[in-house]
């Protein structure tokens, strides 16, 4: 499943940090979900049509380790791939590293599930995404 | 129209600071959005009856004055008031105070009004918002 | 440690939800911090002087599992508690339940260290939470 | 002062979403953010070395238009400049339009000065925006 990967480069601004001189948690996990959106966009997943037939990917599950500080001037380096594919879920791994060093600062790992709202009921992954395990 | 107020409390968190060691300029107006909800559910607005109507408040200007910085450890209280009601859209008045020594931090004027999404309809205000006019 | 737990309460603004209807995985992180820095602040951390001394507790390792959605409208109660303390770190558990039914909308398990900034070294935990332990 | 603009590329994400089905007013001022930190650094402002030296640009006012809505699929182009210079404070101009139809969504004025932190004292602006006066 090589293909199923994609890069993203986020300029630290200063709403990414905080008082503490480095990048706030949760700016990475918005960085990661940018990447992720993109990555969904690339392996088949129409976000309007999804929007249109209430239909969204949801995270299940997020589970992330921080590194190495990053701060304010630094270019970041978003990998994100989709590493496991089952009937109704599927997992992403992503990794964040500083440009300028390759310093890997963040690794995350999500489960998501693709969901039928406002219901909240699973849907079958769509074909696009299924294939792609083949 | 002296009722028409609010007061809410924040204690600043790490994530509404940055790395300039103060308050994010976007962290006073989240918190201003939250006084303004309030507010706007202490006057008679149902969110929830709203959202199932598919019709919400909705911004058209917000003119912030960030006048001295506030940090971490400070709590700030953050006074809202409807200033001018319309027949389609209404004013608010928001200003945003240090607790420990009533240093104004922050004022905010906003014109909002309510739509019918995702059309983006403009609405008569609701009677509970028109009545308090008179 | 039964003392080393603390509750907080939130209504949901529309800035916590997303187009899909219900409330976005980064604002429960969000929400799932202000509980953690008051937790912090109850057990003896005082953010003011270790912000005076470049020392900030910062996050290792965050581990969320996404349950049940919430929307705009709902309070949502967030129990946090300390649940180990080591020498040069510990971890924290929160539970984020809607009020009205008491359902359970997500977990999360965290890992925490307290880190002299900008060089990013771990420090002794304060003793504060130190003795907690015993 | 022709060479003053900036021009940034937005895909609109989940977490730019609220349950109105359109972007959240915030997001706006945080894509309108990043655009002006680009532009400053394009006009010479290195964040990195006013970083180190404690001076930071920060905002003294913003006043924005909300127009048409965005929503979820949208690309958005933000246009910024530098539109007014004085000894101590500049101002910036912004437009968000929607790439897809040209459709002006925002537009927003905004006043900075440039800060030496912690203590908040203005400071001259720096040489490099001073002379695009000429």
């Amino acid at each position: 499943m090589s293909e199923l990967n994609f890069i993203t480069e986020v300029d630290v601004m200063f709403y990414d940090t905080d008082i503490g001189g480095v990048i706030h948690n949760l700016a990475y996990l918005r960085m990661i979900e940018e990447n992720r959106t993109k990555l969904a966009i690339k392996i088949g997943m129409d976000l309007q049509s999804m929007q249109t037939n209430g239909v969204f990917p949801v995270l299940l599950n997020t589970n992330a380790n921080y590194i190495k500080p990053g701060t304010l001037g630094d270019t970041l380096v978003i990998i994100g791939k989709v590493s496991k594919i089952e009937r109704v879920k599927f997992k992403c791994n992503f990794e964040v590293y500083r440009k300028s060093d390759n310093t890997l600062l963040v690794n995350c790992e999500q489960f998501l599930a693709v969901v039928k709202m406002p219901e909240g009921k699973p849907q079958r992954l769509p074909k696009e995404l299924l294939n792609l395990k083949k």
